[in-house]
């Protein structure tokens, strides 16, 4: 017997509860008990989401709702300004892009993240441009983009900003409201510890009236007929019930731990991991504003990253991941989002030693571990 | 304690030994594990879909099948035939016009079904047409439509054959290969026995040619790129692991039973569920070729359809479904399909005698209980 962990930046963990709850017979979305869920449901998202806004389910992964972000706000020929800086902003310009939508890229090296005044900049040089499209945590290199900042740089401007919180929603703080974001797309599979197959848009005004204005063709992803139903506690097509009994139990466990301590205790168990990383000599991938989603780590010199994570999985039967595109076989990821509390981290760091030591790695047994307990200590 | 019954159209119960294999501790999708699952998971939809090719799945409730069949093999423009004979036949139409397709529609009566010999006119008629768009089984009518002789007319002209088959894989006959049937689209909620978040296209050889053909947009439903993940056995965005997990269950059972079981199960619940809804004196929605999967049946004269459904759930804890749209409060429809067996059957009906009775509508009671368990009993 060789216990499985689940350490990859998504999909997460799932609380025991949460499985129960989606093991649970399954019920008919037309009815009087799916009406409660949903009420329930709705009133967490919009707490989640910080809004008093309605949330927009969709049945899909994340990539769904980013495809929902652009066909519902934009039109063939628009001009939007896209953060280039990892592989999930590649993924905003592969979308435009099937939609005949252009991207002015600003891009920064991977590992680095784009300026407001950046932002701020491109904004003044195409005051034509209809959106800004970034993602607040990059997955693939660990960097935490300046949501604030940039929300504050795009309002007074016609554009709106669009931002991809897959792994950042119930992870890092993220105000809708308070911050000026027009769109906020998330997915089920990282902070919120379900499987994946739910995915969420949430608008300010100024992208609903972007909606209203946009000419791209939509049927299954069409943000308008969704938010009619959602305003009448329905679904629109057939809802992933079974993932929204899951969901409505995570509400509650957030609610119950308090967002600005779910947002701590990512914030800590980061910290800690990357103390751990950098107690054993090795090097961080974000040069700037490191994720509390995940820690990416670049492998020793001469060591391919890929074979960290092969033995991670062929020693230990824990699943983290490699790096994306270029960055594969040089960096190696260590997931700490969604159900995870301080001895998954020392699990990780652990066993990042063993692995390095099976690797020829010289490796001083104990001082990753060591300092992310400092870490932990410090709270004490 | 008044135990609950998932009896409509859709979604479908689901397994307790299914609940089970998806509430076990989630996998990652780049694993051996997965590729595992995913290998055994092909070969069993290959079997299901009776296609030697490879069946794509979309995390997407059964409308973004439907939607990937549409962008991935017509152009705007493009000229299609669509059977207008129910709910569901609309949809297709909808999905069109939202992407600049013109529908030609082949109307029949709801409640009748489109002959293959009407097609085939219609294809001589519109000789530029690129698609025939239908519905297998019609769950807004409940009435079962020809795909054999449909396929059999659109076979040597340009057009291919669209089959939404989402409530009728694994309930009624479908064989894509020798048929000649070109696109299937299907989801996890009804005859599979699954929750609602999964959703399959197959394709002829003949479908894939339209593919490179087509010059619509698209990029989260995209069957070349999903294609060549599926062929690479990994998957293109995050799958649904979890539900995926209770699929590898749930083909276990179907070839375990045997398809041509599965059918016959069907076929012998529906007859017997038609033999008591006659049996009370009321009259079938469907006029001809009623499908496996349900029941349509007509409220008696005098009565809205609405207080069958309420009573239904309110009286017994029952989950029955409506009509929908022009036939809302005129239908109330009886699912039997996936999960359910002869004395599911019997608890419907019986449940419909008590029904009728609370509603003030003469009822020899026993009468639908007994003429479907002569039915039942036919086999013995």
């Amino acid at each position: 017997m060789k216990k499985y962990y689940l350490m990859a930046p998504g999909p997460t963990p799932v609380p025991p509860s949460v499985l129960l709850a989606m093991a649970q017979p399954m019920i008919h979305h037309r009815t009087a008990e799916y009406e409660g869920l949903f009420t329930e449901v709705r009133a967490g998202l919009k707490r989640l989401f910080q809004t008093t806004r309605e949330v927009i389910p969709f049945v899909s992964s994340g990539t769904g709702s980013m495809e929902a972000a652009v066909v519902n706000t934009l039109s063939a020929g628009d001009t939007v300004l896209g953060l280039r800086a990892g592989k999930f902003g590649e993924r905003w310009e592969e979308i435009c892009r099937a939609y005949g939508v252009t991207v002015v890229p600003m891009a920064a090296p991977f590992g680095q993240t784009v300026s407001a005044e950046t932002v701020a900049e491109a904004l003044r040089s195409h005051p034509e441009a209809r959106a800004v499209l970034m993602q607040h945590s990059e997955s693939s290199t660990g960097v935490l983009h300046d949501v604030q900042g940039i929300a504050a740089a795009t309002r007074g401007t016609p554009a709106i900003l669009i931002v991809d919180a897959v792994s950042s929603l119930g992870i890092a703080d993220l105000r809708l409201d308070e911050w000026g974001v027009d769109l906020v797309v998330a997915g089920s599979q990282k902070g919120l510890m379900l499987p994946p197959g739910l995915s969420f848009c949430a608008l300010s005004e100024k992208a609903w009236g972007h909606v209203t204005a946009s000419r791209l063709p939509r049927y299954y992803f069409d943000l308008a007929a969704e938010g009619k139903s959602v305003a009448k506690n329905e679904a629109h097509f057939t809802p992933a019930v079974s993932i929204m009994l899951g969901l409505r139990e995570v509400l509650r466990m957030l609610d119950a731990e308090g967002l600005p301590n779910v947002f701590r205790r990512h914030e800590r168990l980061a910290r800690a991991t990357r103390a751990g990383v950098e107690a054993l000599g090795l090097e961080l991938f974000a040069k700037a504003s490191p994720s509390p989603a995940l820690t990416a780590v670049v492998a020793p010199p001469g060591m391919n990253s890929e074979k960290v994570l092969a033995a991670y999985s062929a020693s230990h039967n824990i699943t983290i991941a490699g790096g994306q595109g270029e960055m594969k076989g040089r960096v190696f990821r260590l997931g700490h989002m969604g159900y995870v509390g301080d001895f998954d981290v020392i699990t990780a760091l652990s066993a990042l030693e063993q692995v390095l030591h099976e690797l020829g790695h010289p490796v001083d047994f104990g001082a990753a571990v060591r300092a992310a307990q400092k870490v932990f200590a410090e709270r004490a």
